[in-house]
Order: C-alpha cells, then structure tokens, then sequence
C-alpha cells in the first residue's frame, strides 16, 4: 500500500478480477508493455478468462509485444478483435493469419501520432503497470514506458496496476514528455542519448483512474539463444565494417548511437562489441536486451536511451537487485520519442535490424513469410532504418537446411526499400550499397551475401533478367519462383544447381 | 559585370566553352537544379558537347531534374556515367533502362547526408548558378537552392554561371543553412513554414572559385497540363476528405502546411484550394509550381516554403516580372531542410503525391513502370509520405483507353510501404486506411478507388487469396499476372470480366 502515495486511489484497489469488469465488449484498450516488459500481469489476462464464458471482443493497443500468454489467450479466447501496432506470440499470429483477428502492424513511433490525428480510437481503458504512484497520483511506470503516456491522455478510464516485484529504486529512469499534436509540435531539444526533457513520471488525471490492482508476478523472462557460429559471423562482419569506416575517417571510435532489434542476431550482434576496440559507446534504441548490460559492465558503453528493458531472467535479477548500478546510465523514454524521426535524425543513429529475406536489389522483408504470413510486424525497425545514419539489415544467408535461402530474387513483401537500406550482412559477409545503382548492388549482394549453394542460381536470375534490360531487371513471372518452389516443392533450390554444386 | 561584387572575382570570368574544360574525364560534378529551376544553362551544356569528341564520362550529382536537354544531351553523347539522385528526361530514362547510365534513384532529402557520411563522391566541381554573387564571393542562388551548399563545400573547384535573365530581386528569398555531420548536428529550428535560420546566400571559400560565367538563358519554362475532369474529380475527392476532417475537428481551417508533388495532378489538386474553404493556408514543400501562385493570388495561401519554384512562361513573368509582391511570402531551401524528416514530422505536413500504381493493401509503386524500367525517380514523396501528418497518393484509376488499371493485385515495385500511406485517391473516389487492417484495406480501395471495368476483375483476385490465408492475402503466382498480361497482350483486362461488363 505504501507504493500508492496519493491517498484518494486508496479505495480503488481491488482485485483484478473486478478491475477487469471495467472493461466491456467493444472496447478500445491501451495496454502497457513493449516486448514483453512492462505488461499488464492480472487484469488483461483476466480480459482473455472472461471472454470464455461471456461476449467480450476487444482491440487492444499496446506499446508492443506482451510477455506470457497473454496474447496467446486473447486470441485463443476469442477476446480479440483488433491488435496493434505490434505481436510477437504464435497464437496470436496464427489468428491474425486465419482472419480471426484484425491486425495493424505500425512503425512503433506512428502509434501515438495516429491516436493524435485519428479520433477512431477512443480508447476506452488504459490499463498501465506502474512500480509506483507519486504523491499527486501520477504514474511511475515499471520496465517499458512505450504508448502509455498517449494512453492514458485519451483514455476514459485507467487501471492502474502496481508490480511489487520491481523496486521503487525504479522511479526516475523513465523520461516523460507528452508531444502535442501539430501545429503546436515543438522541437524535441534532446541532443544525446542522455538528454533528458521530460518528468519521470507519467502525469494523469487522477479522476479517470477507475481500479488499482496489485500484482507480484514479474516480467516473462526474455529467453535468448546463445551467439552461435552464425550470429558471431554476422557480428564480426558488423564490426569489421565499422572498423574501416574508423579507419578511414567517416566514424569515431565512439561511433554514433547504436540500435539494436529484438531476437538472437541482434543480441548477438551487439554483443560482440564488448570485445571491439570501440569505446564510449551509446544507445539510442527502443529495447535493451542482455547484451546492453554486457556492454555496461565491460566498461564499453557509457548510456543507453530506450523504451523498454527486456532481459533473462539472470540478467534481471542482475539490473533490478542492483538498479543504482545502472539508473544513471539509463533512460527510459515513450516509444514516438525513443523512435522519433525528428531525434534518430539529428543523433545519426546506427540501426541494426534483422531480416526475415531481403533481395538482390536491396529491399527488406521483415515481416511476412513468402509474401503472406505474418510473423511479428515491422516493429521499430522502420523508424529507424528510415532516418538514421547508417541501415543496417542482417539475417543467416540460408535457413531450414538449406531449403531457404534468405536472399530472394524479389522480397515477397516490403518493409524498408531500397532507398532505405545501406548495409546488408549475413554469416557469408557484407555488403554496402550506399551509392550504388541497383545492377551494382545486386552484383555486390550476391557476391557477399548469398551462401554459396544459391549463387549460381541467383546469378542465373539476374543475368536473364539483365538481359531484358531495365534500371531494376526482373523477370516477373519467376521473381517468386523461389517462394512458391518452397511452397509446392519444399525447397527454395532448383535440382540442376544444387547437384551442380554438390 | 556589377553582379559580381566581390572584386577578385573579376578576373575569372571567361566563356562556358572554356569553363567547361575543367573538368575532367572521370569527375564527379554537383550540379545546382532542382526540377528545372535553377541549372546549369551554358557550361554543362558543354560537357555534354565535349564528350562527342573526346573521351569525357563523368558522374552527376544534382538538386533534382534539370532543365532543357541538357540530362538528354550528356545521355545521348555518352558523357554520363552515373547520375543522382533524380532525373526525368525521356532521354536519359531510356539510356538508364539501357544500362548505358547508372542512376542512384534516392530520396531528396538525403543526398546531402550520404555526401556528408560517405567519401565515395568527392565532388570535383560544383557548377553552380547565381543571380549574383556578394561582396565577401559568396553565391546568390537563382530558382533553386537543392544541394548546392553541400555540392560547394565539398567540392574542390566551383564555376559559378550567373544568369541574368533572374532580376537581383531574388537576393533575400532563400535561406541557407548548413547541418553538420553527426554527432556534432544540432536542432533545425523551423517551427512554421516561414521560419528563417539561416543566409541568404551560399557561404564558399572564394579560393575554390575556378571560374565565372555569364548567361541569359531563362530556366526551361514548366509545360503543365490544364485541370481536367480526371484530375479536378481527384482535387474534389481530397478537399472533401480535408473539409470532413475540418467538421469533425481534427484539423482547422488552415490545414496543416502542405506539400504536392510535381506534374499535372498535382498542380490540379492544389488549384482546386484556390476554390475551397480553407483559408490562411501554408506550404512546407520541395517544389513550387504554378498553383502555388494561384493560391497566393486568390489569397487563400499565406506562406510557401520549398526548394525550388517551377512554373510555366506566363507565370514566369508574373512572378519575377514584380517579385516583390511574393517575395515576403516565400523562402527557398537546401533540400535537406525542406525535405528534412524533423521538421515534416514537426510541422506535421499533409504530403499530396502522385503515384504510377498502387495495390490492393496500400503499397505504392512511384517509380517503375511494370517493375523494371525506371520512369522518374522517387523524388521528395517519400521524405513526406513518411514523415508528415497525413501521407495522400493520387492517381487516375486507369489509362491508356482502360489497359492499364492503376490498382493492382501487388505493385510491381515498392517506393511506400503500407506502413507510410495514409489515403489512397483516384477519380472514383478516395480510401482512407489509416488504421486498417489489410484484408480490411483491400475492400475499401476496391470499392473507392477501382474503376468499374477492373472491379470485378481485382475482387476475384481478392477473394481467392483471401480463401488461401494470411495476413495479406497474395496468390504469389498471380500476383504480377496484371502486369505481364499487359506486356504480353497489351491490357491488363481479363477478357471475360470485360465482356460481363460491357
Ligand atoms: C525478422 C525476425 C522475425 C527475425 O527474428 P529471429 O528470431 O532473428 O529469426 P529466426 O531466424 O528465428 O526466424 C524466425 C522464424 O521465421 C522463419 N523464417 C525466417 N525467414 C523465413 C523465410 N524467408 N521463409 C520462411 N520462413 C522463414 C524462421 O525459419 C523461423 O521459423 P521457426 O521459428 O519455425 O524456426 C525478427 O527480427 C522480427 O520480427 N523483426 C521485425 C521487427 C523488428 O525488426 N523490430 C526492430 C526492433 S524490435
Ligand atoms: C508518378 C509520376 C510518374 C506521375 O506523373 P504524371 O505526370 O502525373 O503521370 P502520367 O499519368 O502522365 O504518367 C506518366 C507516364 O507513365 C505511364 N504510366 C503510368 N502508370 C503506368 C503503369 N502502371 N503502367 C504503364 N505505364 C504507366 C503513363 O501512361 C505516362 O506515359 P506516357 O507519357 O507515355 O503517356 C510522377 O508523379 C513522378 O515521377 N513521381 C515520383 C516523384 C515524386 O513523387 N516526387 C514528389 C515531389 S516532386
């Protein structure tokens, strides 16, 4: 009771189970959490339990990704009827590709822009995780402060719900600052990582808060794979270019501020800084993962800007059982700040995101599997790539046993073009196309790229398309071929070449 | 002679003829010109010339299209090698297509950053024109500012063609700045489309200084065709879009600035303002054409800000024969400020652009006709559909006497993701998605935006990859059969969907 220090909210606290009944089919919530840090641990869950015996289908917004099962039980539960901007869960996405569920995959900085402008999200409750509330009632969010402030501004009511399980010492890392709708945008006047500009609260209308609930269960651990031959590959690829770009005068040995996406290659990637001869590294990135902790402790990074802490569960009990080590490097900031344009821009940030397949003229397939699936959603990586310094796409060159080759002809979707991509790694090599025409950069791409078992059919594609001429050959009759001999055949190789090289 | 002000400047002025020769085969040149306003008239020109007797291939950098035949001249002579970052002449698009000419089709805004990131280009000789030149021999530009700044300071040696045609009036309307290099740059101020931060003029080092030229060529005079019933149903579709976002309350009278792009459609949507109830209306756009002034003259328009102005002879003479009457209302930018992604994102611009295709999920294809051969370039539209407050796409429904349908199954060629397209608009009618789910899109753009005879026809297309799964329905062996049917039979028409509909 003492982490709720504005006595009004007193007799708001129930139990989730009754929070929960604030919320009715139809609804419009906006959730807390962003990649599975900082979610709502009892009340949304209890959503998902009620929508098995009664008629509750709700949309809900989020920061990003919500850790357990939570996604999963909405959807298996038939609570959904619309998710945005962001999902990572199996089931979900199993419902999302049935047509069971609507699903908006958004740039993670546009969601709070788009509330702004668009009025056909209402957003009926927010319901916020909060380590703490300050004595004017405001909210002090847990591990992710993502699309909460916007929430909370538009929403009717607000739950409130107080985690125990992360210490107050939590309060004043986040940064807040409400960005008002244009014309009355100012500048953003953060001008380093470290900039701060805002409160470390998020300030609310105490009158909307309608149910504080309790929780003790803590964040779902993040679960990362190990640096594997591969990962290490693309990682040393990374940092040899960065090298030379020092070498040759473009970079400091500071570099600019690093990004980094979510899952194993990136973890991985940045990982391997640790034992680079880089220094005085910084992080203007939407997630902290493990490996920013690492870095921490091996004395290469001196800050980290970011929305959201996702780590293991050791990595956890390693930051939060000691935050003071870490809090004043650290910031965290909502999600249209930490991916804002305006700031990735002016820092010259560094993105590092990972590829479901790009092509041999560049374009990013991030996030539908041959042109139809959806796997997660293009998350943050588009704001990034977009408007920083250097984009950077890395994915392992072949998959499945070979039978997919992550270097296409034509990605099956497009998520970053090919004005938007300048750096391409996989574990065979790199290969940057700045300035270059896309003949030159399909040359380049396949040289460095492609695992040797798909050269020469890639090269056979090229060469043919070359032929019938144009600024970017295609054959369009075979520019999928690849994914629907995947499809139908189980395999991304054509028999005479992959014999050939056997 | 009294339009050099800086004495030792004097002694430099000689013929384009002999200007020219210094450059030299293999150089990199950065060239002033955006759009046809503001380039080179005499002294490339001569490049060109040269390369019919001599060996003389060099790369040419410049604001945006250039004016003339002078693209089509250095193409067809064989002095190209590699152009960037935007080109639209007949000429050098065919020699692109050939593969006779590299081009780097890149966003507008950004070219000055990859200049400043990468030292691939060095920049030989910026060729730059003037309409003076100030006492301490700094440059006035004329109709354009584009990349000159960047192009002048990384080159090592400038001529400088001043053009007479241009009245001394100009001095005063633009307004320079340079961004420095991360991690040393710093906020861009603008907080409206009148905001000055910068200089009137162009600061060089006056030693670079290589050579003076004097011409009288007016820029070439834009060709814009008169509204018609095509382009006026688009320009009536947007403005009641805008005037229900108005009764509804999300946007005030005066809008938000707005941005069009360049040709016919463009410069009818924004005439159709001039008629409208939107008044104090402002622009934060690269390119001024005729409309702009039409909108000044009705008083409907209070500031514009851009790039370059590009207008047609009669308006030519109306504006610069009295440029005082405008000039307090207008100010010419580098174009990584007017195209800068913090500023759009701040002021919140409401960025009209023209598309060749667009499909059925919002993709938008700005760029490649059936996907390989390259028709203009990208331009600015992705520096504004990415980062403004509404991103707008116009186009007729179909063309070529109903052959081609301008909304297809799955754009041949990628420019805007569905992430970064907010309305989609043909004479039919308009789609707005934001907030869309695909499959949920897809019906919109059908029934908004599809003209009668390919309905039925996209609909099929619709419904069977709908019946398959995913999040985006695509039959991917199908996705592109609009396409080659029209190059193999000369119609995207299906013939029995036709005859039903006939
Ligand atoms: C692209 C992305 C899915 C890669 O994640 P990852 O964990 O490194 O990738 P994996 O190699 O494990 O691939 C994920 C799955 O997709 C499958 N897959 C990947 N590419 C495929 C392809 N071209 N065809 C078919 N399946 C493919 C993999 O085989 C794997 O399937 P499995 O789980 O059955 O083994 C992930 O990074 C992502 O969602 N990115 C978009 C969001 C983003 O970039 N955010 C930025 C910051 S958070
Ligand atoms: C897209 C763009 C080419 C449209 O220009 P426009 O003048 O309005 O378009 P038009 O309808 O005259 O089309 C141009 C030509 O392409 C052809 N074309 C357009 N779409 C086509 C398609 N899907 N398939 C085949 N041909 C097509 C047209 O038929 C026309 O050919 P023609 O000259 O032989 O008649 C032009 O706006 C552009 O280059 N945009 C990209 C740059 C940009 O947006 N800049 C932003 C600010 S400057």
């Amino acid at each position: 009771m003492d982490r709720i220090k504005y006595a009004p909210y007193k007799d708001k606290v129930q139990t989730p189970e009754k929070a929960a009944l604030l919320i009715k089919n139809r609804d419009v919530l906006g959730v807390s959490g962003f990649t599975k840090a900082g979610d709502s641990k009892t009340v949304l869950p209890q959503v998902a339990e009620r929508a098995l015996y009664e008629d509750l289908k709700v949309t809900v917004l989020s920061g990003a990704s919500l850790g357990y099962d939570t996604d999963a039980d909405l959807a298996k539960n038939g609570a959904l009827y619309k998710r945005m901007p962001f999902q990572a869960d199996p089931t979900l996405r199993k419902s999302i590709n049935n047509h069971e569920v609507l699903y908006v995959d958004q740039h993670l900085g546009q969601t709070a822009d788009m509330l702004q402008s668009i009025d056909t999200f209402k957003i009926d409750v927010a319901i916020i995780e909060a380590v703490a509330v300050t004595e004017e009632g405001y909210i002090i969010p847990t591990t992710s402060v993502g699309n909460s402030p916007i929430f909370t501004e538009k929403a009717d009511k607000i739950i409130i719900e107080i985690n125990k399980t992360f210490p107050e010492t939590l309060a004043g890392v986040h940064d807040v600052k409400f960005l008002k709708k244009q014309p009355h945008r100012d500048v953003i006047p953060i001008r380093d990582p470290d900039t701060r500009i805002g409160v470390p609260y998020i300030k609310i209308d105490p009158e909307k808060v309608a149910a504080i609930v309790f929780t003790e269960v803590p964040d779902s651990p993040a679960v990362i794979a190990a640096p594997d031959e591969k990962t290490t590959a693309i990682s040393n690829h990374i940092l040899g270019f960065l090298e030379k770009e020092v070498d040759e005068g473009r970079l400091t040995e500071s570099l600019l501020p690093l990004q980094a996406g979510i899952g194993k290659t990136a973890n991985a990637i940045l990982s391997g800084f640790t034992k680079s001869r880089f220094k005085n590294l910084t992080m203007y990135s939407e997630v902290l993962q493990d490996s920013t902790f690492e870095l921490f402790d091996s004395g290469k990074l001196v800050f980290a800007s970011a929305s959201s802490i996702t780590v293991t569960e050791e990595c956890s009990r390693r930051v939060f059982g000691d935050f003071e080590k870490y809090k004043d490097k650290l910031v965290l900031r909502p999600q249209n700040i930490s991916n804002a344009a305006e700031v990735i821009s002016r820092l010259g940030v560094i993105g590092i995101n990972t590829a479901i397949e790009f092509d041999i003229y560049g374009n990013v397939n991030s996030t539908h599997i041959t042109g139809t699936k959806m796997m997660n959603g293009i998350g943050g990586s588009g704001d990034f790539a977009r408007n920083g310094y250097l984009s950077i796409f890395a994915c392992p060159s072949m998959s499945k046993g070979g039978k997919i080759s992550h270097i296409v002809p034509m990605v099956s979707h497009t998520d970053h073009t090919e004005h938007d991509v300048d750096i391409l790694v996989t574990e065979q090599g790199l290969a940057d196309i700045r300035g270059l025409a896309p003949i030159e950069r399909a040359r380049v791409i396949i040289e460095n790229c492609v695992h040797p078992e798909y050269k020469e059919q890639l090269t056979q594609y090229f060469e043919e398309a070359y032929k019938q001429g144009g600024h970017t050959p295609h054959i369009l009759q075979k520019a999928f071929s690849w994914h629907t001999r995947f499809k139908n055949q189980g395999t991304m190789k054509i028999q005479e070449y992959a014999d050939d090289h056997a």
